[in-house]
């Protein structure tokens, strides 16, 4: 089974409509309500991820759907459309326009179409296994790094590693040139674009990864598990993201806290 | 001596010929070209320095001038400005539009006026001491804050900290909602605008916070050090940014390790 042209343009709908639904709440006012329940930003998720299943519901209603918000509506296809409405929940709370809309769709458990949309900057990468990404309609590759101590790292937060992740991370922080923080999953989208080099993260659910894949790797990069592993929806969440296909091995040693 | 019209003018054209000379670098092609003389972030820095100096000097012969990339003029009129092309290396790098360019006037050594400029948004937060911070030409303002433990806070990395200003970091982490990383200046442009409660960082020069605190007092918000001190050319770089200055105390002792 295939990524259709059809399949390309409901992903483009949904991110247009999540978009829609999510910028109204965009530095609104949020007034001192923060409870989980009532917040400006569950709002936005909902209303974003309402929308997208409608839209997912009437084109294919037999199409799974995996959503943050919503939770699982099981399918007979095959297929599984996975939404993030907001990743990037703090930068988005905190009024920063690098958050994204996640949209992916796994075939048979594999991601095969993904896409990073920034509704607040109107930027929009789209990938697809086996074609070029592309960004805002035009390709996105991702740059070569023929020296690690070159690299450029991101991570959203060390505080998302447990300790001995966090002893990986700083072994392979220490093997790079410079390190930032923040991000989330706009930091794949810059690893796409050729910005950035490397991305670790861990705890990532498949929501959050699903739609990077097809991204990054369409764009020239790689993505795996910390073992070297590909990402599937049985992943423990453990993320390497590589502009650089050629670097892996020594990403993946570096976090083993082994020498290379 | 107070901040002129024409000062507000000049700083201004200051950041309009920043930007222009940003511009041309951001997410451009880097190549393999790493060393700190020739990355084009150091490119970037010194045209964009290079042309406020000399708008400056054409305008204000007798001021000083603190610049990150060129150094200290001497001046003889007790005002100096302050200026730092790119805060936020690392994000202007990554390709993240959250760096900053920051113009300060210190008046006998007094921060006066201050601009954080986001060129590729588009976005100038402008201070005057005494006078309503403008977003883009409109009143900015913080939010009240009446409850620590609900506070969104901010600081660029962790990494940056010595281990027992990282220590009462985390104590001040441990008191609030939820932390983001990463943001540089623009996370005190946040705070001005209400989207973000408290900055806390440490080894900040003063090219890295003069523009700072017209920008965050403007608003409504508080500066000082961690003492509670206010910032001066002669602070130590430990700085927090409140929206609400009436939790400025629980901030401190938070940061000092004790109760409250």
């Amino acid at each position: 089974m295939r990524v259709t042209d059809t399949d390309l343009a409901l992903a483009a709908a949904l991110a247009e409509a999540a978009g829609a639904a999510i910028r109204p709440f965009y530095r609104a006012e949020y007034g001192l309500e923060t409870k989980a329940d009532t917040s400006p930003v569950t709002l936005a998720d909902r209303a974003a991820e309402g929308a997208m299943r409608a839209l997912i519901e009437r084109a294919f209603p037999t199409d799974a759907i995996i959503g943050e918000e919503y939770g699982v509506k099981e399918g007979t296809s095959g297929r599984a459309w996975v939404l993030d409405p907001i990743d990037g929940t703090r930068a988005f709370i905190s009024g920063r326009p690098i958050f994204g809309t996640l949209i992916g769709l796994v075939i048979e458990g594999w991601p095969m179409l993904g896409v990073i949309d920034q509704p607040i900057l109107q930027e929009r990468w789209v990938g697809v296994m086996g074609r070029p990404t592309l960004f805002n309609g035009r390709p996105a590759q991702t740059r070569r790094c023929p020296d690690l101590a070159k690299a450029l790292l991101a991570t959203t937060s060390p505080a998302l590693f447990d300790d001995s992740q966090l002893h990986a991370f700083e072994h392979l922080d220490g093997a790079v040139l410079s390190t930032v923080l923040g991000g989330d999953c706009y930091n794949y989208a810059c690893v796409a674009s050729g910005w950035l080099d490397v991305v670790v993260e861990a705890g990532l659910k498949l929501h959050d990864f699903a739609a990077l894949v097809p991204v990054v790797e369409g764009a020239g990069g790689r993505m795996c598990d910390w073992q070297g592993d590909p990402l599937t929806a049985d992943s423990a969440g453990k993320v390497v993201a590589a502009g650089d296909p050629a670097r892996i091995e020594e990403i993946l040693e570096a976090l083993a806290c082994r020498g290379h």
